[in-house]
């Protein structure tokens, strides 16, 4: 199924709940993609995001040079790959290829989409002046895409250790919260 | 039930899963508590917190005057608090009567407990030097809180105008990650 473009003032609606992500970038021609649990909306419109990243990672370095990456949001389908990206480094491994990861050309930057996740958000670094302070990229996200899908949507949001709690059922109640 | 004393490197864990979470301050003897989705961990340990809140929020000014606050993490029995919290103002309400709160003294910090959270995190704001560019406190956990619970622990995802998900079910897989 294609993906779809997706407003930018409903990029919150994805990130917000605090679901595990997985953040891909491109460089010199080699695709990579890491497991990301520590995130947070910083504004609304258009999306800001901050993002901290190891400076241990393989991805701290891309992300350096490339100053672009895509967030892509897996459901609880990937969970193996999901946990699988987040035990290996890019370093050494192919994790597209590895965990049957599916690139796509993204339309705004080089890092791929990924055909499985339900939704993926196309970043540029705009701030990085608190890389070595705290590890954070603030990021702006410049195109969103989504997935329609059947039934609930159920991601991953990571307790530690490999444990992870499945967000699937909604409830819904009366709010002016945006 | 009284709450136990958690070991701050456990910290991650209970906000690692993005939920809603309830921040609470103390001011001039006068309590209060907002309703907040967007944080994300920062550090480990100690366990730092990025915290965005807007500036229009009662909760900036007291952070401002403060610098201090208690993160409580509520469970979905309480969405109707944790909506209500959303959507009244500090500056005419006092929450914790309004949405039958019960605070609890803390032991580091004048901001309260909140005894129906399932825990709740002491933070100290560590860092203030971003607020003006990005709304965002710096947080540093200084002493942390739970309550042990029966069953599955239920958290509240906010996905925007009123819908939460609800985290329940976890699934364990083999993995390296912290």
């Amino acid at each position: 199924m294609s993906k779809r473009s997706l407003a930018l003032r409903e990029v919150y609606r994805l990130l917000e709940p605090g679901p595990v992500v997985l953040l891909s970038t491109a460089y010199e021609g080699r695709l990579d993609v890491m497991t990301q649990s520590w995130h947070t909306m910083m504004e609304f419109e258009p999306p800001i995001i901050g993002c901290i990243v190891s400076s241990a990672n393989h991805t701290f370095g891309v992300l350096e040079k490339t100053r672009e990456c895509v967030i892509s949001i897996p459901t609880a389908e990937l969970s193996k790959a999901v946990v699988g990206c987040g035990n290996t480094s890019g370093r050494s491994v192919d994790k597209f290829e590895k965990f049957h990861l599916t690139p796509l050309p993204a339309s705004v930057v080089r890092a791929p989409l990924i055909a499985e996740c339900h939704a993926d958000l196309e970043c540029r670094v705009s701030d990085a002046s608190l890389k070595r302070r705290y590890n954070l990229f603030v990021l702006e996200v410049l195109k969103a895409w989504h997935k329609p899908y059947d039934g609930p949507l159920r991601t991953l949001h990571h307790r530690g250790r490999g444990h992870f709690m499945v967000a699937g059922k909604t409830i819904k109640l009366p709010s002016r919260m945006k």
